[in-house]
C-alpha cells in the first residue's frame, strides 16, 4: 500500500531520518512553509489536498477538501482547534481517524507536574535564593514551610493519560487522589468523582491539579466561584490550557493568600505579559509551556506516528484515537 | 522508673506539649541556654551531670562527667561530632546507649534529593525565569534540555534511611540504581557496591546523589580524582555533608560543563560565603542546608525520642541506634 503522508512541522534532523526510514515505502510530502513547531497552526498548502495521511497541526478548514483524506495524527495533545461538534461530523461523515500524540507527552508532563509539587513542597525558589544560616530565623521559617506530601489529599481535573501517570509517580507518597473526568472509563486506578462532586472534593484538596484541555465545555471551568471552593492553603497547578482558569480571580486568590501558591505551565494570554497582575505575584510561579518537552521529543512523537502507521496498514484500531 | 531527662535545644510551642505530656512521670530538665535549632551545639551546663537521658546534642566533653547517663538521643542524624573511636569506646565501657534522629529527617530529606532531581530534569530554574514564545529558540532549548528521568542511571554514595527512601520514591521511573554503603546489610533493595567498584559505577552514571555523614573517613570522598571519574554530562547532588567533596575540585567541573549541574543542600563552609567561585557559579544550585525541615519537624522529632523512651523502659532494642 502506498500512501501519501503529508507533514507541516519540523523535526529535528535525527527524527526526521528515523520518519523517512520508516515511511520509505510511502510518498512523504512536506508542507512548503513547516510550522516552526508543533503548537503552531500550519499555513495553507496546495499539496495536502492530495495527502492521504496527515501527520501534524492540518487546518480544520482545509480539510475539508482534502478528497483523498483517511487518516489525521495530530502532534499535539491539544485537539482544541478540532473539537467541536462541525469538525466531528465532518469526520465521521467522510469516515477520517483522528488520532493525537498523547502518548508522547504524557511522562514529560507528569514528570513536569511532579517537579512542580516537590519544588513547592520543598520551598525551592525561596531556599535557592537564600545562603542563610542555621538557626537563624529565615532559616527556620523556610524549613518550617516544607511540607511532607505523604497523606495530603490532590485533586485532579481532567483526568487522562497524564493524570494516571502522574497518580504512578505520587504512589509512594501515599496521597489521597480523585480525579474528576466526565467520561468514566473504569481503568483510572483512584476514585472517580462527578462534576456535582466536584466542589466538596475542592473544599478538602490540598493539590488541585488541572490538566483540563481547551474546548467550549472547559472555559473558565476555574471560575471566581469555583476557585472560592478549593480549601484555604491549597497549591494550585495548571498544565491544561490557560482558558480553563480566570487568571484574575486566580490573582485575588494569591493575593489574599486564601491559595498558598500557583504554578502554572500555560496562561492566558500566552506569554503572560509582563504587565499582567500574575507575572509579579510572588507566590505564582510560571513556566513558559514546556510541560511536554524533552530531548527525545522529537524521536518519540515520530515513534509514536509509525506505531499508530502500522497499525493503519494492518487494519487495526490506532492509539490515542480521539474521533 | 522515674527518669531525669535533659534536653538542650528550643522546640515550637505545640512540640515541647506533647513532650511534656509524654514525661509526665519523669523529670523533664531544660538547659538553662538552649540551642537555637538542632544544628547547633549545646552550653555547658551542670545540670546536664545529673541527667538519665540527654536528648539534644550534649557535649561530648560533658559526657564523660555525667554519671547517671545511660542513654544519649541525638536529635540530628548527623552524628559527626561523636562519631570517633575515643568516644565510642567511653560509650562502651560505661554502657551508654547512642541513637540518632535519623528516622525523623529521612522523608524530608529524600523528597529534597527528588525535589533537585525533578527540577534538574524539567529545567525549572531556568524555565521559571522566561516568558518564551512557543516556538522560538529560547523556548525550544528550555524544552530540549529536559530530560526523562526513566531508564537513566543513578549511584548514591552513603546508603542508609535516606538513601533507602529515595529508591522507593524513584521507583515508578524504573531507573537503574546502585549504593556505596561500606556495610552491607541486605536489605538495601538495590545493588550494593563496594569502593572498588564505585570509579566504574560513576562513569556510567547520570545521576550521583552523595548523602555521605562527615567522618574522618569520608573527609574529602569526593575528591579532584573521583570527581573526574563521573560520566561527562552526569548531575551530581549532595545532601550529605560538605566536607564529603572537594568544593574547587566541584568548581572546575562544573565551569568546564564536565558535570552538567551540581545541586547542594550542604556545603564546606556552610553558608557559603558569596565571594565563593561555586556562589555564583550558574550551574551549582545552592539550598541553605534545609533538607530535613518540615512544618511537622519538632513533632516527628518528639514522637520518635517518645517511642524511644517507652522501649528504653520496657528493656526494648532502640530505633536508630548508632552506638
Amino acid at each position: 500500500m502506498n500512501l501519501r503522508i503529508f507533514v507541516d512541522f519540523s523535526l529535528p534532523p535525527a527524527a526526521l531520518e528515523l520518519l523517512r526510514r520508516g515511511t520509505a515505502s510511502h510518498d512523504l510530502i512536506f508542507s512548503s512553509e513547516p510550522a516552526a513547531s508543533v503548537l503552531s497552526p500550519t499555513k495553507n498548502d496546495p499539496l495536502f489536498l492530495t495527502a492521504d495521511i496527515a501527520f501534524g497541526q492540518p487546518d480544520p478548514l482545509l480539510i475539508k477538501n482534502a478528497g483523498q483524506l483517511r487518516w489525521v495524527h495530530i502532534s499535539t495533545s491539544s485537539i482544541t482547534r478540532y473539537d467541536n461538534p462541525k469538525f466531528r461530523n465532518l469526520m465521521q461523515n467522510r469516515n477520517i481517524v483522528v488520532t493525537n500524540s498523547a502518548h508522547v507527552y504524557f511522562e514529560a508532563c507528569a514528570t513536569h507536574l511532579l517537579s512542580f509539587m516537590l519544588a513547592q513542597a520543598r520551598n525551592l525558589p525561596i531556599a535557592l535564593g537564600i545562603r542563610a544560616l542555621g538557626g537563624n530565623h529565615l532559616w527556620e521559617s523556610v524549613r518550617e514551610n516544607c511540607e511532607p506530601l505523604s497523606g495530603q489529599t490532590v485533586v485532579i481535573t481532567g483526568f487522562g493519560a497524564i493524570g494516571k501517570r502522574l497518580t504512578q509517580l505520587l504512589q509512594p507518597f501515599e496521597m489521597k487522589i480523585s480525579a474528576f473526568r466526565r467520561t468514566q472509563r473504569g481503568d483510572e486506578g483512584v476514585p472517580v468523582i462527578s462534576e456535582s462532586q466536584l466542589d466538596d472534593a475542592l473544599a478538602l484538596a490540598d493539590h488541585v491539579v488541572n490538566i483540563l484541555p481547551d474546548s467550549s465545555m472547559t472555559r473558565d471551568f476555574f471560575s471566581d466561584a469555583r476557585i472560592k471552593r478549593i480549601k484555604p492553603g491549597a497549591i494550585f497547578y495548571n498544565i491544561g490550557r490557560g482558558a480553563t482558569v480566570d487568571h484574575l480571580a486566580l490573582f485575588d486568590a494569591l493575593k489574599s493568600r486564601r491559595i498558598k501558591a500557583a504554578w502554572l505551565d500555560v496562561t492566558d494570554p500566552e506569554p503572560l505579559p509582563d504587565d499582567h497582575p500574575l507575572a509579579s505575584q510572588p507566590n505564582c510561579f510560571i513556566t513558559p509551556h514546556v510541560a511536554g518537552g524533552s530531548n527525545d521529543e522529537g524521536i518519540r512523537l515520530v515513534n509514536h506516528f509509525l506505531g499508530n502507521l502500522k497499525r493503519f496498514i494492518d487494519g487495526e484500531s490506532l492509539l490515542d484515537r480521539v474521533m
